[in-house]
């Protein structure tokens, strides 16, 4: 499903990116070299943007947004990062009261699309909706989330802030926290952090563990975590804080959220245990587990991570369609 | 309703098209001469897309993309027409919650729009409206469907893939299967295919049958047509098999649905039969009418219609704003 | 919250504009020096739609129009502004589907968007929403209408409308019209007009008067009004005739309703008595208040409004990005 497609009208041979015409569906697509490759260009981009607002790289490129369940953030940040490379962008944002009412396939819209557009976008509630899509496609898809399944481009752009704010990746001790059963995002960036030398360690409530897969990826590559219920005990030690929501719908016992709840919250005391050097993430949106009382603390990242989804997803736009 | 209308600052009569300023509101605007201007310039777009990708024949141009009902197909399909000829679009898609909530009148609307826009796509659910808005409007207007009235660009982009797939439209021999009562599409289709040396034979369930005032048309211009119910009766002599469904809501007898929706069917089976100069068309979105079995038969035209819906509609909204 | 603010990579100091890098939240800001320095690019900008169509002045720049509820009129008419300059739009719709429905806040929406946009249009349906977002944000934000509150582009492009039409605003009688205790419309362009030496008439049913605090306003600042319950009394003697919708839902008292409904209906009748040279208004939609019969009359303005709104946009969008 990530054989070469068609790209259209552009000059053969001028870069040498492994990605044009190629589909983004997993994180699994990317090793180190990879991953440096989308780095770089994602750095160029940021200069880009800072320097001179847009380019005109994907002049006369068209972006079809096609998202089965509504997602502001991630939708605008890919539409944003079309428009500053110079090209357009159809928005499908309700596409369930459209042709999917009168009961159209996923193969149908993609084909559809994809005679209309140059690249696809796709965030889907079904896993393994952007495999199907990039099955049946020609032009590059780029999954947006489907689902349980994965959100490619949020774990770049997590892996990427955390290059970008401290410098390094190489011997990083990462911490990750709240719900991590459920939490797409940071199986995601546990499958790309393995490419580091990094340690982990996984905080959360008994109910919410890393599940044994993500765990088996780690353990497999050699890579050393450790498990805790308590933030307290290692923020003073770790270089990222990855914060996620601990949700009270994943509660059959309310007695037991209660108990919890509070133990996942990073303020202002518990950021005073912390080190100096080291960053607070968060990929949005957050409801009170991370305070308002430190969003200006240097530390907090989780907004400069939001620019930076709009660089890494400049720099996959354009070396899908050829031009990274 | 389609005087001449104000298109802004463009060059006069640089070109010797009939369409500048005017509305496109039904097939009946269309004889045989300004199908072959359309298709011409149809022909060039779909050029122009292949080797460049884009141009900017319309840059600064606004089109108001209006649609009171839901069509990701039909919307997306004009949206990338005006920005593939570097135009911009404003796309408003959920008018029923908008103004129309506050109860205002299509013809305030309409006014509203063009005083911000050069050009207005309307899809509306009611038969007239695209009159109605035409009536008031001094720019021009493109009727993307009324309800049970007309949506022109579909026919012009079923006509146009037949030219271009089959080399002609004289002498070919057209079947339409399916639902012939309540499928405006091949109502349209029929009202543009009496202008060229054409067959008809109408395949329909007893109780769907073409409607007479279609008929009167075709026996009004000297075509030939025969009726049957039976689609493999005539697979083996057709050019053209356009293919609509046959909804279970149009019947009342649940009974008679059963035993005639699989006579309706197109599968490899039927295609076995088929001559290897034809082609199976579909306005989309189909359910079960075609077997996916059949998408990578060279003679399945319906994704090629898609791309050619593109191109007509560029062609229309160059024509209109007099870049044609 | 108006303190400059990061616009990106503009020029320094080409321009003498006091918006560079500013919000617009309310009416409050302007005095008549800013409001002929809107007025003159406004101006500007006609003339520049009018000759050209658009220009490439915004070139490069993303407006986020973030509407928490629908507008499909204002929406468009910013759109249509930063198009028409040359910039582009992340349209922003279905918030409340959205990021919203997972219980984020205004500011951190905000904060977002601002990563991805170089300037943010705001509509929301709370009061205070605009300072609420201008005090987080960075770049500029436009208030398209916060609630109760103001929508003070509405009332900027009145007022422009007034003077473009009449040539004037000092020594003008102006009228307003209908639901004047609920009309958020009516309280800004007041508050704007007493920086002109114009007389007021308001002319209301008893239970929708102008509230006091408008009337200590004008009051305040030494202008005449009077108070009438009868448009016929005062048409024969105004400049502007501005028009609001008197709504069923305002009165508890449906006799009440029934009886004054038709006081406040602008038709050929009442227009017969107007003067000559004078402007009827509206910031539509409108229901029945006006008939249709007098759109055509040249005196009927409320058309020409929509497109002065677009110019007036198009200057504060300009004006905010330092390109004014």
């Amino acid at each position: 499903m990530t054989n070469t497609k068609d790209t259209g009208q552009l000059p053969a041979g001028h870069v040498s990116n492994d990605f044009r015409g190629q589909d983004i569906l997993s994180v699994s697509q990317f090793d180190r070299a990879k991953l440096d490759y989308i780095f770089n260009v994602g750095q160029e981009m940021q200069v880009l943007v800072e320097r001179f607002g847009s380019a005109d790289l994907l002049q006369g490129k068209i972006l079809a947004n096609l998202f089965y369940e509504p997602s502001t953030r991630t939708s605008s940040s890919f539409m944003a990062a079309m428009l500053r490379l110079g090209g357009q962008v159809i928005p499908i944002n309700n596409v369930q009261y459209s042709s999917v009412t009168k009961g159209e396939s996923l193969p149908d819209t993609i084909r559809t699309l994809e005679s209309y557009a140059d690249v696809i976008v796709l965030r889907h509630p079904e896993l393994g909706a952007a495999a199907i899509a990039a099955h049946y496609a020609k032009k590059p898809i780029i999954n947006a989330g489907d689902g349980v399944g994965e959100h490619p481009t949020q774990a770049l752009l997590d892996l990427f802030t955390i290059n970008q704010d401290l410098g390094q990746l190489d011997g990083l001790k990462i911490a990750m926290v709240g719900d991590l059963k459920y939490g797409r995002t940071v199986h995601s960036l546990t499958k790309l952090l393995i490419n580091y030398g990094v340690e982990f360690v996984f905080v959360n409530p008994d109910i919410l563990p890393m599940p044994e897969d993500v765990l088996d990826v780690v353990r497999g590559t050699g890579h050393t975590f450790h498990q805790t219920k308590n933030v307290h005990e290692i923020i003073g030690e770790v270089d990222v804080l990855y914060v996620t929501r601990v949700q009270k719908e994943r509660f059959t016992d309310l007695e037991q959220y209660d108990r919890v709840k509070d133990d996942y919250v990073v303020d202002e005391a518990l950021m005073s245990h912390a080190k100096q050097k080291m960053i607070v993430m968060h990929p949005l949106p957050r409801i009170n587990e991370i305070s308002y009382a430190i969003d200006d603390d240097p530390r907090a990242a989780y907004f400069r991570q939001m620019r930076n989804g709009m660089y890494i997803r400049m720099a996959l736009l354009a070396a899908v369609l050829g031009k990274g």
